[in-house]
């Protein structure tokens, strides 16, 4: 392992497995962009602290300016060999800025600069998701309009319940999304961005100091409390169940499509570019896609549980177990980025078969509440009019007939509103619809 | 079991195996109260859409106010035989108020009402968690001032960090509180109190009709979307990864509290009263409050992953599978309430053992950083710092001597700007918690 | 709370929100009679280890017998003001047993105690669960004998893949349960049913004074380690964890018949028994009870979680956390011994609708992979087969031709051995399910 | 992306963001050697059944052979532009193979080959793991007979409870890790290694066929029911819940050593090699690794979660969703053999610190039971010495004396049969670990 910002005091090597073990830049390098604003910001601190000089500051701002260029640039390249990020961009700040960089992480602790990092990487991800999302939720609306008038059958239990809109069938989808966006900026506005903190202490810098940088929309401040500061993994913790909510949400919509694009329902057809084959089955279309979210949805829960357990039962402040909350938390934020904007695509290349949801609507017992209804509006209690009902449909069912093809006498034995006309109007799939007037249409 | 509130179609009754195990009065009956402020606010907006005359909607408000203000006085008893709380609040208002009681339900689904029953349910239990909470942040408040002048070792990697104070030792989780305060409001927030779903497509009323009732400080309204919330348990899971997170945090306490308590570090004295023994060994006292509230942990996780692995890749819209919602909601409510509860009267009861804090103190490596400090202070570039305290402390370790009894030359050896005069002006806990000014002085 | 197995050295009582939180009694009284049993055998090794006389042995015996039968004729009463089971049985038997009773926690801790019990009622248990497994896999394989000539789709992707018989689809679940089967009794064979650990150092009676006593048909025995076994929670992971994956299987049980019980697939029909209906939707008749099946996975995986968090990082030996393991273990044995119970009953009342099911069968991407194996066994190499049915299929969809209905050039141009009398004997059920020679037919 | 397995059918180039999300060579490539082993069974079952040449067969076999090797020597580069580790594989084999390696897909499915390799992965990697446990079982042994004669304080609730020898603390581990050996095995002998189950309905190769092939010690069969077997990921569940299992263990041990090595307790010395530092404070040492294996408790359960979830509510039979399961699978076998074989290195450097373990000794409180069980011996009910010593112990301290300083007359005060003599024998570390006979001393 290369150069360590420690070790001092230590008479021997560290173990080799050890060493393999306790690294982290094959996956904190993600940090490396935030890593160095962070610094560029505790450089501020620090010369107006009076801990830098001018000339050092120049020197570190140049460093890390170029640093930080070649990563938006995509030429950095990270040696695996360090034990994680920051010692790694020490060592090049060294190269590029000389002695200076030896002041680097004055006042500094690493846990402090990784929790900034750490915080900026979700504030930034965040942003980037709600962006994904509002395309989704576009997607979702454009869709729904364009079919505005298709009419389906509306599902409980997976079981026909009454006829609904297409367009308020995604319209669902786009409310939980909304949900989601919701639950994200919580998270996001709940997310401190300070610095100061040091090991568990605070710093010898005054409060006040801390106060002025801003990098990104946020602006840093010195902590209350440093104690909790450091060991505080709550918003890593609030990310994850946000995003596992949404991969849940995913997992629903993903089993609707699945279940649309069965032989049985044939409701979709998904285009051949969202689909793959068999290697053995040569007529297969598979939804992979589809059934990829769905699984996914185990992964983001496993992430979440992963950080709570590791925070479980760990005394204060700071403990080396809390290094373990990035992997789930980098992995969670991918997977949900690639399948929102996966889905926004896929909803651009699904065909709905009309004439097949509307095939559905012929089945008269999604009637039977509109025909309850009825009764009740002409004064029948409710509760009557649920048995009576339900009477009409055990009597279809046993002799197998149409509602709309019984007699007048039958219909009648069972109430005396019900006739040949009256079910006909209300067998109708338009009026149906229309008679539902608690939601507002738009 | 008792009088249903379908089953007009069956022509079989249900099989007893299958009674017993759908059957949820057993737990459901929590939400009795808030089931009977539904229907009140049901009512009025049946009255509003002429669903219901003046006449039988005063008998229906009598009756439904008699049934709550017996569960307020404590005097309501439950039949448990019956399918669940909403099929015997039927059948109660039935003999209180006679026939109207049968159009209760009319353009209302159970799934909507017992949904509505969850939220409002949750609104109320937010709302008296949040006051519990501020009573434990402000028992913690004062504990930590009447302690103000204690300081103590801090730890990191549970090793001797630098020193502290107790005051924001107890500060760390009167902040983990408040961040929770934070998220509960959050999702107090979030919920929509809405009425008018019906089943999945909405009801043949007004959305205009739904918007006035008001009942706590809620106001309810119509849904913009009832498929979708029908079907919507994102509040559950927001609450129950709110209360988990709460439990992790009150497991680091617990976790910190059960190590003080032992005879190596021996910090504080809980009361007897928190305390329990052992069938065997009579000298045994054990914090067994403190370890339940560490293992619940366990069951506040379990309920969260309970709600939202039930709810993975279900299809639109309502299924039964999400009345399994509230044991877990109920359970982790409980749990906490109670928690925080001991936890506010446990901190009443502790006795802090100053002088064994203060023993701590001695360990010289507590300063390590100090002396850093100094050197930085002194024009040394802080990794260089840092490599010769570093050297510093293993002489110590290897010579087994006090830095303070090093003789000058010992100390300039390390670095001409050391020796026993400034070095005795460091090692002192006041003066090193005093140069801490990152974090503003209360 | 009523008398304690401890208190001598307290000054204090306890907390009443303490006694609450601590209190078990509400729950541990399902160990009422492993408790007995462990308590009849703990006296006969207190009498071989000279700590009984033979009078007081008869006294304490008789007095456990009663209490043992009260428990299994039923008239049992559990007064839930005591601790726990083991306080109230010790306070019952100072009644019947007179001034033995004080002697019956001799060498023992209630830790010790508790965990014998959690064992022989696991064991207990696991044995039931095992005699309900077989009922359900006999009447599976007896239905499954019933449908024998039964051909239907098979699915992968939920998308049309081969022929199947029904006989196999069942059979593919009683595999399932096997597995479970064979889990559960591993799990058996690893609880090792021991006395003598005290409360973590042993006690002073000899080793082999423990091992002669027999219950049910386990051997008890002196633990190797009693640090370990005290401490020891594996056996409750293990049976959670092996109930978890019977509440998986069973998840996806409830998936397909709930699938198959929708308007789309219509392949059974459930009895009316084991459905319920709706309050609102006079026609619905819902698969409930295997809706509450799928969702309880969400419990028996939260149940896992649970008990696997509340031991993560538990410091030996024995720790207070540990008395949560049961709540969790009683409420996943109860749901899956009811849960197999519901189904076994259920496939007693299945009907299948053998004409739906073979309607799928005229699919004729069914057969694709029958015709590449046919151009296989003509020498064509299966990679060669496969791009070459994947184009006969293509073409089909295009030109919405059967396959059948292709004259003989069409066929001929994919391959020159296809002609119309081939296809016409390949696509055919019986011929596809025949041609399948890897399973052994029974 | 590279040459596919299918696509015959397809009239669409896959979108791009969909060969991204689908891919799954960058993880599968860890069963390329697996694979290649699979093939060469696969292809001596295609020559029994006639479907390849001698010839054929020879090439095939001599192109895997020449890939197997190349895996082994480490030499083996993978392209990650392919779909999946299969597909790579395919396309070496048919550069060195030429046309018959078109012939190696032959009544073969990609699902059942790739449950094949993870199975047989699986089984090398149980394999494995057992070898390094033994390792650290046998090490675990060897520092308790090290260490023999060092008795310690034993805890329970993290308090004293009685003296132990440290060779019982470390037995405790041994045997937990015990255990684990049985479930890795008892998960090994689940493992039924099939191929022929085909896509879903098996293949038209007779099951006779199947049986002959051997790799590993493990003899290959056809499946009984290849519905189920294509959709089996039960051992990859039992796995991760016995992996996590032993990280659970892991976590306890991790704990208890980071106890050990606080100032506090103070047991033992962890050597340098096994510490990091920190990059602010320069005399830390701290005990990381203990802590990352604590916290990949975490890591540990979130697999198991992963793929439990991931199973859930899946209908029969295979789904991609069942792609996910590999990813867990291989990170927590990597996870649990890298910090077995750390631990056995780490119990190799640890140097226990004697003196302070026997130091603790000197509380008199863990000779309690031993005075109560003296009493026990003189005739007294044992619930009558708990109640006698409690009270002895609150005068201890209440007064703060010694027991063995009190006098003859205190002493008897709570009981006749105690004097000086007598306590000052019992208050015997030696004396008190020599009278606990119920555990065989080896």
């Amino acid at each position: 392992m290369k150069s360590k910002m420690w070790g001092g005091r230590f008479s021997k090597k560290t173990n080799p497995l050890v060493e393999e073990f306790t690294r982290s830049i094959q996956f904190d390098k993600k940090l490396a962009e935030y890593d160095c604003i962070g610094s560029l910001a505790h450089i501020d601190i620090l010369k107006k602290a009076g801990l830098l000089t001018p000339g050092e500051h120049k020197k570190l701002q140049s460093g890390l300016k170029g640093i930080l260029s070649s990563i938006k640039k995509g030429s950095f390249k990270v040696n695996d060999s360090f034990e994680d990020i920051h010692s790694y961009i020490q060592s090049l700040l060294e190269k590029k800025s000389g002695k200076a960089a030896l002041k680097l992480h004055t006042c500094r602790s690493r846990n402090d600069q990784v929790l900034f990092d750490t915080k900026l990487y979700s504030l930034k991800n965040i942003s980037v998701s709600l962006n994904i999302f509002s395309g989704l939720i576009e997607k979702l609306n454009s869709v729904a309009k364009a079919n505005a008038a298709v009419i389906m059958p509306g599902y409980t239990h997976l079981q026909h319940a009454m006829p609904v809109r297409l367009y308020d069938y995604l319209g669902a989808y786009a409310q939980m999304f909304s949900r989601d966006v919701k639950r994200l900026s919580n998270a996001s506005d709940n997310i401190k961005l300070t610095m100061g903190s040091g090991a568990i202490a605070g710093t010898c810098i005054d409060y006040s100091k801390y106060s002025v940088t801003s990098v990104y929309p946020c602006a840093i401040c010195a902590p209350a409390n440093s104690i909790d500061t450091v060991s505080d993994r709550d918003f890593v913790i609030e990310i994850l169940s946000a995003l596992a909510t949404t991969g849940m949400h995913l997992s629903r919509l993903a089993e609707d499509m699945i279940l649309w694009a069965t032989k049985e329902f044939d409701f979709i057809d998904i285009d051949d570019a969202f689909c793959t084959g068999s290697s053995l089955m040569p007529q297969k279309k598979n939804p992979d896609v589809l059934e990829l979210i769905r699984g996914n949805t185990g992964k983001l829960y496993g992430n979440l549980m992963s950080v709570m357990v590791m925070m479980k039962g760990l005394p204060l402040s700071y403990n080396r177990d809390m290094q373990l909350d990035k992997e789930p938390l980098f992995d969670s934020f991918d997977i949900i980025q690639k399948e929102l904007m996966i889905v926004t695509e896929l909803f651009s290349n699904i065909k709905f078969k009309n004439e097949n949801m509307e095939k559905g609507l012929q089945n008269e017992s999604l009637y039977a509440t509109d025909i309850a209804d009825y009764l009740v509006q002409k004064g029948t209690a409710f509760k009557d009019a649920h048995a009576i009902i339900g009477k009409l449909i055990a009597y279809k069912l046993k002799t197998n007939k149409e509602i709309k093809n019984m007699f007048n006498a039958e219909l009648n034995s069972f109430h005396p509103a019900l006739n040949k006309k009256v079910v006909k109007e209300i067998i109708d799939p338009k009026a149906s619809v229309m008679s539902k007037r608690s939601i507002k249409r738009k």
